[in-house]
């Protein structure tokens, strides 16, 4: 694919039509207009075609997307198509939800790692998977090739860990933690803020309420 | 207030002020310009006084920002200032993960009971919070006030589940399965799609690597 930038908005939009266009697998459609479609997903039909126009495009005037081929080309997009090994740090009720999550396998991610501080989780598995102890990290990444690191831990511990997993080469952070990591610039931080999540739900049910004088 | 639209992308930077104010609050800062600010969370100092200017500005020219008064103002925007009640329906590892966020409260949302269709979890508690079975959901909300649910069921339940709460009166829906909720408009609904999250960062690892060669 040619060099260009994609803007952040589409991006965040790439795993929807992913989930659609595997529901619609799933239903047994075979194919769709951008109109069906976008009545399916509430954005408008000129959206969509724009945003896969930025990649190329993929639909066929008077015929419409065929669902598998446009679901194979967003997948490989979104490097669905290639296996990436994961470690979860922090094994508490989300590090947990996260390892029992089998369903990220099918999409090529591979929790090969579950780390936590707790001697009485030593030599215990979810799924499988061994939980070890923190101070075997460094020497885990020399014998794994791990691409992600979850972070599910204590927002005072998150900046020293995501420091030492950074030095170890992991470029990829998957971050549940209460506060934003600020690492170099070459290292990919997603987060997940449930709080800020909840804030926002909060915002709009005051906002509705103060509208309808509830 | 007035009644005037705020933007989305404003509306979902404010729990991240309050989250930074809330960091400068534990360091003892009393007050910060909207250059420190911006150094701070890595956004430009213009931005952070046009958002908030949606409101009414907060600043003093030449003082800056007096950082507990803004976050107060900030938590009343996001409705922190009130008390939201709520459900968690699915007490699987997610809603167990939920279920255990004690910080949750700190912020005004209060989880008032568990549901879930496992009758081996009947009469068992989380933090005190009883876990209940589904067939009782219609009562439960008939004898308390509740504001939220949060959906942590598989997918193949969502809708049906969702349709039997608005039926009960809930206006707002935390959202976390692997699907969109189509409700009536009157219905607020903040999705956390996990998948989605992760394929955005597969989406940048792959591209930086393309980038870089790698």
């Amino acid at each position: 694919m040619e060099e260009k930038e994609i803007s952040k908005a589409v991006i965040s939009r790439l795993p929807r039509y992913y989930r659609y266009l595997g529901d619609l697998i799933d239903a047994g459609v075979e194919r769709i207009s951008s109109n069906d479609l976008s009545q399916k997903m509430r954005v408008t039909a000129s959206q969509i075609r724009q945003d896969l126009n930025n990649f190329g495009g993929f639909g066929q005037q008077g015929y419409g997307y065929n669902v598998k081929y446009l679901r194979t080309e967003i997948g490989k997009i979104l490097g669905l198509n290639q296996k990436h090994n994961m470690l979860i740090i922090g094994v508490g009720s989300l590090g947990h939800a996260l390892a029992n999550y089998s369903s990220f396998e099918k999409h090529g991610f591979a929790v090969k790692g579950l780390f936590d501080v707790n001697p009485a989780l030593k030599g215990a598995s979810i799924r499988g998977i061994p939980i070890c102890m923190m101070e075997d990290l460094e020497g885990f990444l020399q014998d794994h090739e791990i691409e992600i690191a979850a972070l599910t831990i204590p927002k005072s511990q998150a900046l020293e860990v995501a420091d030492r997993l950074v030095k170890c080469g992991i470029k990829a952070i998957w971050n549940f933690t209460h506060t934003d990591l600020n690492l170099p610039e070459d290292v990919i931080v997603e987060s997940v803020h449930l709080s800020d999540s909840l804030m926002k739900l909060s915002y709009n049910i005051t906002t509705y309420k103060e509208e309808h004088g509830r």
